[in-house]
This record gives structure tokens, sequence and C-alpha cells, in this order.
């Protein structure tokens, strides 16, 4: 097989890179725009949760499942996707890169954390009701994803936190690391819109509501489903971005 | 901000390919997996929607929405997966490569035609029994998709296949080109995904076969949607994998 070269571009062998060049934007106003979008995308999910599904309590009904999807958006998305750009930050590319890895695996952790207890939610509300868990498509997705995600942090934790693992292997893993990263986050994505559109289907169903006559409140769900889409899209767009992607000239990640 | 660099591996500034290597298969086995997987879904969402939902007809009934599925699994996801991995085929790196792009951009087309059967199909089957269009937010999403796709399709033909497009622009828009290509799989997958979920909230209801009571159908769509998200993540997953792009250093696309 040929050697590897990056074909993004193609203008030659010696400037690979020179049409990425011309599209070039800098990635500090593309991560603030970012973290609008998340912070919006977290402030509707909240929205509409409270303002037409009932508000939050822990009491079991249908106010706990409520935490479901806040937490899922709010963990498995917003804040898995800022714990993945972490290292796209030009500001972390110079000096010791432990300080950085440490707050990529804690902002994975807390992405984590929430996404258990957003587990936890639906799981309560379930059991609370006599419904039966784990039968839909989107259970068995949303499932997968969290499984996913624990190994992901796991064998990065042990992989590349942890002094003992040998530089051969993180060398061997970190693309597999880098290719779950975005995998997880289109797959959380898919999980979140298919759990929007399935609850939309499960709450608008009474006369004057239904889903198929597109009240406000399935225009204002359906409009957080496609920005949730536009947030993962934007995220795996930049994780992939040959220009926007660490250095590693000096090889730090393999001592510390 | 400092050159670009493919931090994957991150070995060193003049080797930083080291360690994919060393999880290096070469594509064609890969290939063929892939085509056995793609060939999998198809005959499975056929033999669902044949088995359980009716099978097949054109009167407008339930039996026509039945197409919906089996037509944007085999050309959304199934089909476009085949166009966007052509240039990963080895045996297309040598000599012109105008052949290659004709398969790519009419295998495209061909995916975009049964994209357009499958939507006929689903406003059809709604328009017939009286059930409005565009509600969900697995339509909103799905035919963003296809108008994204088709938008691909003739920016793509446009840029690359007609003579009169400069150098220059073929060089700006194909990273454009190959961003919105692994994007729209994703987005088709997701689209799938949900669909299939909405499809058997709407279809087991009644005693016997409640989808909460995973009857055979559930577990068979279920697995067949997961099937359908490996496929689209391994699909992806090649088309960023460094060593399988076209070493591009004769630079023949931007002349022919």
């Amino acid at each position: 097989m040929a050697a590897p070269s990056d074909d993004e571009g193609a203008v030659g062998p010696r400037c690979p890179q020179r049409s990425m060049a011309m599209l070039d934007i800098p990635f500090p106003p593309f991560c603030a725009l970012l973290g609008s979008l998340g912070v919006l995308c977290v402030a509707l999910v909240g929205t509409w949760c409270q303002h037409w599904r009932g508000g939050f309590s822990l009491d079991g009904g249908s106010r706990t499942f409520n935490w479901h999807p806040v937490l899922m958006v709010t963990g498995l998305v917003v804040f898995y996707g800022a714990a993945a750009l972490v290292y796209r930050i030009p500001y972390t590319w110079n000096g010791p890169k432990l300080p950085w890895k440490l707050l990529h695996g804690g902002l994975a952790l807390g992405a984590f954390i929430l996404t258990v207890l957003g587990l936890a939610a639906v799981f309560r509300f379930h059991n609370s009701n006599g419904i039966p868990n784990m039968y839909s498509l989107h259970s068995w997705m949303g499932l997968g994803t969290v499984l996913l995600f624990s190994c992901q942090w796991a064998v990065g934790f042990g992989a590349f936190l942890l002094p003992w693992a040998p530089t051969w292997l993180r060398q061997l893993y970190k693309p597999i690391h880098v290719f779950f990263g975005s995998t997880i986050l289109m797959l959380s994505v898919a999980s979140c819109v298919s759990g929007i559109n399935e609850k939309l289907f499960f709450s608008l169903k009474n006369g004057t509501t239904e889903y198929k006559l597109l009240p406000a409140e399935a225009v204002f769900a359906n409009t957080l489903g496609i920005l949730i889409l536009l947030f993962g899209v934007l995220v795996v767009g930049a994780l992939a971005r040959p220009s926007w992607k660490r250095p590693d000239s000096d090889s730090l990640d393999s001592r510390q």
C-alpha cells in the first residue's frame, strides 16, 4: 500500500494543505460559537422539560423522567464535546501536556457522571411505573453508547494518565481512542434525536396537542434536536480538521 | 497558528504515522466485510417489511410505505457509503482519475434516485391516508439530510466533473465536499435509526405485539438499526483513516 497522505487539498506532494489554508479560520472564535451552541442546547432542553413537561422532581413520576433528556444532552453531548475539544485549543499546545490531560479526563468524567445520573432517572421512572426497560432501539443504542463511553474513559485513564503504561502501548492505543472519541459523540447525538422523537410521540397524544398537528412544543423540541445534530456535526468536524490538531512534535504525551 | 500536523500516533515530527502502521490492515478485506454488512442491512430491512409489515405495493396503503425504509437504507446508507469509499480502493490510485470520478458520481446519483423514490413512497402513503407530512423530528432531519445530499451532488458534479471549473475552485471546494460527505452519512444513519424506532412505536401497539414486550419483530428491527449504525461508523472511520486515503501526489483530480 502506498505511503499515507492527507488528500484534502491535493495540490501536490509538498503542499497538501494549501487549499485548506484558503479556508482556514482560527479555532478560538469557532470554539466560542460552539460553546454558545452547547449552552443553548442545555437551555432549550431544560426549558422544554420545565415549561411543557411539568418540571423536575425525584419522586419517580414523569417529572423524574425529565432529568433524563437534560442530563443526557448536558453530559453525553455538551460536556463530552467540550472534553473532546480540549487539545484543539492552541493555548494547550505549549508547555507540559499533563494539566490538559487532567482537564480532558476530568471533563469526560463529569460527562460520564451526568450520563449515569441521566440513565438512573429513566430507570427509576420506568421501575416506579411498571414500564419495561431496554426494549426500544433508542434504549439499545443509548445504553450501547454509554457502555462504549465507560470503556473509552477507563482505558484512556489507564493508558494515558497512569504512569506505568509503556510508550508503545500509548502509541498503539491513541488512534483507537481518537476514533472512538468521535464515534461515541456521533452515537450520542443519534441517541438524543431518536429519544426526543420518541418522547414527542409519547407525550403529544391528546386531540389539542397531537404531534402531527405540530404544536409549539413540537416545533420547539424538533428545533432542539436539529441544534443538537448541528453541535455534534461541528464538534466531529472540528476534531477531524487537520489544521486544528495539536502538533505533537515533542511527543510529550508519550512521556507524561 | 502552527503548521498542520496529523497527531494520530504522535511519535515525532518525521514519522507521524508510525503507530498507525502498527494497526494497519489492508482496505480490500475490510471493504469486503463492509460490503457484506451493507448487503445484510438491505436484506434485513427488506425481510422486516416483507415478513412483518405485509410486503410491498404501489396502492398508497401501508405496503406503499414499506418502500420507504427499504429505499432509504439502500440508497442513503448503503449505496451512499459505496460511493463515498470509491477513492479508498488502492486499484483506483493509479492511472487517470476520471473513470473513478464517474463511478463515484454515478453511485452517488444512484443513491440519490433511490432516496427520492423512498421519499415519494412516504409522501404518497401520507397523502393517501390524510396523514400530515413533515411534523416529526425524524422527518425534519431526514429531509434536511436529503437536501444537503442534493446540494452535495450538484455542487460536486459542477466542480469536479464539468470541465470549466478552475483548479483553485476545486482545491477550495474539495475539503468542504469531503467534510459534507461524512456528515451526510452520519445524518442519514441518525435519520434511519430514528425512523425505525418511530415505525416500531407506530406498528407494535396491540396487546400481543406491543413494542415494550419486545416481540421477535422488535428484536429483529432493533438489530437492523444497530447494524446500520455499525455500517455508518465503519464507513466514516474508513474515510477518516489516513493510510487509506488516495495519495494525490500527481494532482490528476485538478486537471481531469
